[in-house]
């Protein structure tokens, strides 16, 4: 896709930049900490609860791959100890959304895909 | 997502097969595989020059996973010497169509993504 002369946008270009941004709303924990922070604000532990797995250093990275993407806020809220808070800005809304409607169709679509593997694997 | 009782889908939970499944489809070559075919049918070499970057084991494996899930037909043409075509399946197509919406997003939205990045790294 292109946006004017000066802009080229193409994931498919292997040195376009989307395909990095591509990538960290895409990897493996970006993904679900996008959709989690789609539920609604989240701290740093309850965020780690809900996507069960992941470790303080990958959910720490993941978050500041995509504050640094402009996909999330982190704020600091005055407290004692202080805290911070980690929300979707409204292009990381727009994000989860679609990313969103990708896990719909996975979630809603598992049986299928557990029985095409039984029969892949039987073969 | 429940479908039913015996048959609980969420890939928030660690252990569930759905993770795995969005892991194929989301993963780096994964999600571009999947939206090249979504153009129409490959040949393995076609679709590893339209896929920019990826290697010939690389895109080997990932369309081993892609078509074990069901996403992807292969199919061998009666030719001298024999053809590989890759194409979707319907599920692939579903998945694809999601996958694309979210490239759209993305590379629509590049421009707000780069700025941000400049703003992070000028902190």
């Amino acid at each position: 896709m292109i946006e004017d002369e000066a802009f080229a946008v193409d994931v498919f270009a292997r040195a376009c930049s989307s395909r990095e941004t591509l990538q960290d709303v895409t990897g493996r924990w970006g993904t679900l900490a996008l959709v989690a922070l789609h539920e609604g604000p989240y701290r740093f532990s309850a965020l780690r609860r809900r996507v069960e797995g992941v470790s303080e250093r990958m959910l720490s990275q993941t978050l500041q791959a995509l504050e640094r993407d402009g996909l999330v806020n982190r704020e600091v809220l005055e407290a004692i100890p202080p805290k911070v808070e980690y929300s979707l800005t409204d292009l990381g809304t727009e994000v989860a959304s679609k990313l969103q409607a990708l896990i719909d169709v996975v979630e809603a679509r598992m049986a299928d895909v557990t029985a095409a593997r039984a029969r892949y694997d039987a073969r």
